[in-house]
């Protein structure tokens, strides 16, 4: 079973990573950029029978911080 | 215009982050996770008019290392 794990910043978290990629892409020419957030993407290979509550409290736990990030899981 | 880019490392690169999630939640107890990569999650919010072929650019010349990196747009 593969799961996939989205955590990003919450909206109104400063994302410095973020902004230090739209400043790079702006030094290089590329124009219009608004803004540019950057977050993790897990992959997870499980085994079989490994349910999306799993996963979720992986989550809660471990991979993303939920004071300051959100995430999303979608099971495959 | 919202484009949302993945970057994962490709099959075959070893992947100490995400070897370090997968030991993190066996330690905690998971059971059953045969491996775990990490990679990253970008989210551009683009000027009306930016085209997917912009986007791939960026990725190309900033957000991935094609030596070791594959990645994928999505334009929303």
């Amino acid at each position: 079973m593969r799961a996939i794990v989205r955590v990003m910043l919450k909206d109104g978290v400063l994302d410095p990573q973020g902004e230090a990629v739209r400043h790079a892409l702006g030094a290089m020419g590329f124009d219009g950029i608004n803004g540019v957030r950057q977050g993790k993407l897990i992959e997870l290979d499980l085994a079989e029978g490994a349910t999306e509550a799993q996963v979720r409290e992986m989550c809660e736990r471990l991979l993303a911080n939920t004071v300051i990030e959100s995430y999303s899981v979608e099971v495959a």
